[in-house]
């Protein structure tokens, strides 16, 4: 689709807005002190650069148009969703168009008999938890921004959270997508199916693209069976060796685990410490805590299932010491601690999201711990984990000396993590915050393969320039 | 990497082939009559094109290097891993140079903290297979093929099977890869974590890309905790919506399900007239035949679950009647069914290999038969499907009139397939043989597409030409 007869022409910025005003029309467009704070604020930061655009599209063809124009314009685009990324991957720059995809929401369909929802990209989470709960079934993700992120948005980061050891990230969730390129073509693949091998999974290529290959419109996700509610223990281990032993056998024992987080002491302590009225026991022991949930059909005999692999594990030594929860209040709190929101608090809080082989977890939490302590005494360095994806989240604050930035800390901590061959994006991708750290995870040839897709469906590199590479 | 200085030369086909052994050695390179027929005979067919020449590399440097070399002198080569693709994708042409990987043949390293294995590309299945079980873990991936299927064509046709209801196909066990690109890069990208979103996931566009934009030379894949022996039922269904409802009930109430087979009546009644000593019940019933199998981390456990159940839909009307294998022989009786080998003795037999919406399904398979039947009396009909993976597989068998050919079976099958929102290959890609139904399942966008992803990664057409579009 062609929108302009001479792409060659140049435009002035001004005039490139007016062309935007003039082809989707003035409610859709937005400039200036009419632009609200939150589409240049990322969660939970200062602002940043007002973009020179809003543009809210109501349709996937205003999509296509704004793209197609934006594309012959040169006129760089940010895509938004919920703003929750962390990673800066959604920020824009005072030269940028900002793409809301907000208004283009709603559930349009639930199949059950294909066991799929399909959506507009500009759902939130939660709103489609409810459809698919409402329906009888459970969606396989979620995450502590539910009721702000969108759908798009866990399309295009390759959401993970806490169910990713049950059903898997983002990306196995989606079935069908629908994605405007640059250019503003609409490709539309919503299929519904588990296994279709006709051709080159395009899916594949924008999940996880950070807004930089397409625009996602529609997505179909699978829908899995209605779980009851879930139990939820609170464990003890002596050390690392003992929590990644009891995942193998939690894995292997509980087809109902849904979740299995680990906290280290220190994180335990400190939140412990900072958290009003937070009751959770084992406070004071040594060792991790492992937070292990279960899910199933039946909430009685998942509850029976799981409290005999307990006593089995204590039997066995696995563990130190288990609660199992016994109200919600039990589970709520189980889920305060290990959500740490305490710790946001801490000055010039760095929040890592890496990922690295089971080998190599212990001897990297160490490593990090002690050259942190080393360098800047007194620094709070905090380690929790989804343990079973390999993801590891570490809190750092410390007090810089004259000279120093969070750089210093970015630089020890990937350090550890390339030598480990970890990743320096577990879950939150790598947007604008990560991005010169990357060749600590991928080769120059695997960033080179990158950038032949980037090329091949972005070539005038108008979509979320600056981002991921 | 460059081995040509001057690409721009040309060079006569033996010629060409001159320079492959002269860089690779004569003990890498065959020619003329010492190239098996193996190497240009699809399973199950008759020979096709003697390549000029045959290259078996024995390091991942000897594929690179060839790869170079091909693409400098714009040699087309054919990627060859087990040949049991049954779509022609690895077939070779009188022009090609064929390039198996069978050399590259080995497990490489176990690691049981991070539940991984990686292998060399040219490993059989069952290798593999038997090495995990060994290490106390079960591979997610099975199918029929397994002792000759090589996991290289596994992952370049992102291999189904029986199990994907329980681990999904292929793509979902691929945790890590190497890739030798067209232009001899070797891209290395041997990651074991279920979690990393540092930049584009260059795995996804090389797992289902039929060997047209890269050689896989190593594989990570996951580890699943071990499961027991199976427990297997042959169930009875009034008809497909039970059939339906039985899936989502079972997929529900017991975790441990493994597999969900759904047999057609005249599929079942045609194998079981023409297998010797195949004893299995409810034979001459009508309905559909189920086959249902779960493993879990217990025999017993799982026994009494799955018979629970069964009573439960017994009694709920779910199902007509259900047999519990009793024996080993019963196991294997139930699937000698479902696997039909009796059908490949059909004259002129068809194999189709298509994906459903669930809720298009019943329609399909009635519409299929009911037009087969009227266009060809006497025709043979026969379903039967991964149920849970929405994947069915007709085979047809029809005497054709003057002028008529396979081609005129497939132009009928497709339209249903098309109408339905289906897909023309759920799980054997497309190859040669499905290359001009191809727009039945994709638009004409996401054709273009896809060439863009074939265009970035393989520019001059080397690999694989004339396979997928």
């Amino acid at each position: 689709m062609r929108i302009m007869n001479q792409p060659e022409e140049t435009y002035s910025c001004a005039q490139a807005v007016e062309r935007l005003v003039h082809v989707l029309g003035a409610d859709c467009v937005s400039r200036g002190a009419a632009i609200g704070e939150r589409y240049f604020t990322n969660y939970g930061e200062a602002p940043g650069e007002r973009p020179v655009a809003l543009v809210r599209p109501r349709s996937v063809e205003e999509v296509s148009r704004t793209l197609a124009l934006c594309n012959a314009l040169d006129m760089p685009v940010v895509v938004q969703g919920g703003m929750t990324g962390l990673a800066g991957g959604a920020a824009p720059r005072a030269s940028d168009v900002v793409l809301s995809i907000e208004r283009l929401a709603g559930i349009e369909e639930i199949d059950r008999e294909a066991a799929t929802v399909t959506v507009w990209a500009g759902t939130t989470l939660q709103a489609v938890q409810e459809a698919v709960e409402a329906a009888g079934f459970t969606l396989g993700v979620d995450l502590g921004a539910r009721g702000s992120c969108q759908i798009g948005g866990n399309v295009a980061t390759n959401a993970g959270g806490n169910r990713v050891i049950r059903y898997g990230t983002m990306r196995e969730q989606v079935l069908g997508l629908e994605v405007v390129l640059a250019d503003g073509t609409v490709l539309t693949s919503l299929n519904k199916m588990l296994k279709n091998n006709a051709g080159y999974d395009l899916r594949q290529v924008f999940v996880g693209s950070e807004g930089t290959l397409g625009v996602v419109t529609r997505v179909v996700l699978r829908m899995h069976p209605r779980m009851a509610a879930p139990v939820t223990a609170l464990c003890v281990t002596a050390g690392f060796g003992q929590a990644l032993a009891l995942l193998h056998v939690a894995r292997a024992a509980l087809p109902e685990l849904s979740s299995f987080e680990v906290m280290w002491p220190r994180f335990c302590g400190y939140v412990t410490a900072h958290t009003a009225d937070l009751r959770v026991p084992f406070a004071g022991d040594a060792g991790l805590r492992v937070l292990i949930e279960c899910a199933g059909r039946d909430e009685q005999e998942t509850a029976e299932r799981f409290q005999a692999a307990l006593a089995e594990w204590l039997e066995q030594g696995l563990i130190e010491d288990a609660a199992l929860a016994q109200s919600e209040a039990d589970t709520r709190a189980f889920w305060t601690l290990r959500e740490g929101l305490a710790i946001d608090a801490l000055p010039d809080l760095i929040n890592f999201d890496v990922s690295l082989p089971h080998g190599r977890m212990e001897a990297f939490v160490a490593q990090c711990e002690s050259a942190i302590d080393a360098r800047w005494p007194g620094a709070q360095v905090l380690f929790f984990g989804h343990l079973g994806d390999g993801n590891l989240h570490l809190c750092v604050s410390v007090t810089y000396a004259r000279g120093e930035s969070a750089h210093d800390v970015e630089a020890l901590v990937y350090r550890f993590v390339g030598e480990a061959g970890g990743s320096i994006s577990a879950e939150h991708g790598v947007g604008v915050y990560k991005r010169d750290w990357l060749g600590v995870s991928r080769s120059p040839e695997e960033i080179a393969a990158m950038r032949r897709v980037k090329d091949a469906f972005d070539p005038r590199g108008i979509l979320n320039p600056g981002k991921v590479f």
